[in-house]
């Protein structure tokens, strides 16, 4: 299908960050892709436009109740010069998942697609080359209508934006210390867990402060039911290695269902490793590690790709994992998806996209 | 304490809505209250300026990790011209607490109601005079840093708008229809439900729309431990009249600490009724109409003051309350609370603040 995408060019560039020192989400490209939204219309005027703000009114439902949604993928530059994206088509399927969650009209996933392509055509010369580098993207939704009551947004905004990143962790692949949080919890069953959508974020904030303050880097969620089975690490899913078996929470209604694990899961059954989806209670996991058989622990996320844990907090009781080194199967899932990622490896599942 | 607020008065005036037939939330008045925030200055810059469209960097984090706080009063004109605005204290102080909550900067709740002040002095030809009428108020904090990565904002902005407003429901005091949801939930205790931020609006809305298409104007919302115990409605505290007392839930960590259920709990006490705060179930409340001892239900909050239920919904059996009439215990509390809050009734408890 051809869309009609009206490109306006910036007439000036901005100069472009040091490749080697990026900071996280901290510079914008050159471009933004836009499309509006209203009830009359449904999704109209894709459009790319000069980087700049966004101008709204302040009754806009996004500054009271929350009503956004997004995603983040990256693209990568080759070292054949190529422009490789990783599973768009997934981050657009979970973006219109998000959407019918929160009340937002889904959007069509080709266009989206297609204005992604062609912004990062304009803006190629944002995509970093560094070892390590890549150009984050941020796809969007806000609810813009400006008046106040607790209904759905009949006006939006999808915006796609971009970033050049370094390594999310600025201590690069070393194993992080988690902290496992047994008071705050981020969502349940019968919320919007499963949604990448503001508010999720929003209640994290305390108490990942508070770990932060305690020395860890990220908190470990348990369910908000029980306040004992595993749920997510920060912004990424998590995986156990516990006797040669690799465990991840399943899909239980209240956590992300990530690209990244997603990726890994098909990647560890193309090597015939056991893998277990299903309940895991942080007990379970702390005996396992009494009785020796929990190997490897690590999250996963667009982000920061693989992340090694290496220490776990629980009610006071740290624990070390893999003496604190990064794991063997850590390790090559982390070679093997960014090697994948970045054009260096062959693509036998077909995920990357060329531009 | 004296604050310089700067004014900046509009130059033009914006033609007022009728007044018979206004709709909530959606006319502004013309001048808006603005206070900044910065790591290295604190909360700074008051002023008041004419109402206009906020202007933000596409990557400010209100727009991605929905890190905002709102609250909702109102003002009155008294029939002999006075302007009365209801507990703006408790308001501002609970403003506080959700931005603790969140991880926002605390402010100066002194000034914040200096500023509420002035505000409504200039726009006070705006605050309509017809029975049922008010001006609503909206004060909002919003996060404005424009990076990437989930964390707290470096930089805030709080704003004070206001809206003339009729009834919250068209259909003014009569009983509404409320559906018990047994599925989806707005949050759970060690979330964020005790705050006001815009996220557990957003995870309201699919609720809602689907009991709006069944017919039920508001969702009641049960825990999300047990998917048994009574939450709030909609944007509403909750309370039951049975068998002589009053029921009404504790404050459990999940639900909000509203302004109008406290004063609905000390009218209630200074008129010598039986009151409880506690855990009640929806099964005990389905007992007591069978028994035929549930004897009204209402909701509170600013927007409505009072809304008799007139009908639950819990699956798929549907009981009438009172006949599917407004209550004889939820009219007094209203006439009795807009009476106060209108300058109509002596205001015993010193609730009201003169402008
Ligand atoms: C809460 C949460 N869980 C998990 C993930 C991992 O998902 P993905 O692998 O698609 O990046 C993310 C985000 O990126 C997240 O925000
Ligand atoms: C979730 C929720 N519960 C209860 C209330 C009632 O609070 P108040 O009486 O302070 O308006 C509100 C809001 O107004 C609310 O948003």
């Amino acid at each position: 299908m051809a869309y009609s995408i009206e490109i306006t060019q910036s007439t000036t560039r901005k100069q472009k960050p040091d490749p080697n020192h990026l900071i996280f989400g901290k510079h914008f490209t050159d471009h933004m892709f836009i499309l509006d939204y209203s009830v009359e219309q449904g999704w109209y005027n894709p459009r790319i436009i000069p980087y700049q703000p966004i101008t709204l009114d302040p009754a806009a439902r996004v500054f009271h109740y929350g009503q956004t949604v997004f995603e983040g993928l990256k693209a990568y530059r080759t070292s054949e010069g190529r422009t490789l994206l990783f599973r768009p088509d997934q981050n657009f399927k979970r973006l219109n998942r998000s959407n019918v969650r929160m009340s937002i009209p889904e959007l069509d996933e080709e266009l989206a697609i297609e204005g992604l392509r062609k912004l990062v055509e304009i803006d190629q010369d944002w995509i970093p080359e560094v070892e390590g580098t890549s150009l984050y993207i941020r796809p969007f939704v806000i609810a813009t209508q400006a008046s106040l009551g607790v209904a759905p947004s009949h006006t939006y905004q999808f915006l796609i934006i971009m970033s050049p990143v370094g390594a999310y962790y600025a201590e690069g692949i070393h194993p992080v210390k988690i902290y496992v949080e047994s008071d705050y919890v981020r969502t349940v069953k019968g919320g919007v867990g499963t949604a990448k959508t503001g508010g999720n974020y929003a209640a994290s904030l305390k108490a990942q402060e508070e770990a932060s303050g305690k020395g860890y880097s990220q908190v470990l969620w348990l369910d908000g039911v029980h306040h004992k089975y595993i749920e997510e690490v920060g912004s990424m899913n998590v995986f156990f290695k516990v006797n040669g078996t690799v465990i991840t929470p399943e899909l239980n209604g209240s956590i992300l269902d990530g690209i990244t694990r997603k990726s890994i899961l098909e990647l560890l059954a193309s090597w015939n490793v056991p893998v277990e989806e299903r309940t895991i209670s942080i007990e379970e996991l702390y005996e396992a590690h009494k009785n020796g058989t929990l190997e490897e622990a690590f999250g996963t996320g667009t982000a920061a790709v693989i992340s090694p844990i290496g220490q776990l907090c629980w009610k006071d009781e740290e624990i070390t994992l893999n003496g604190g080194e990064t794991g063997e199967l850590s390790a090559k899932l982390y070679d093997t998806l960014t090697g994948i990622q970045r054009g260096v490896l062959p693509d036998p599942f077909g995920w990357t996209m060329k531009l």
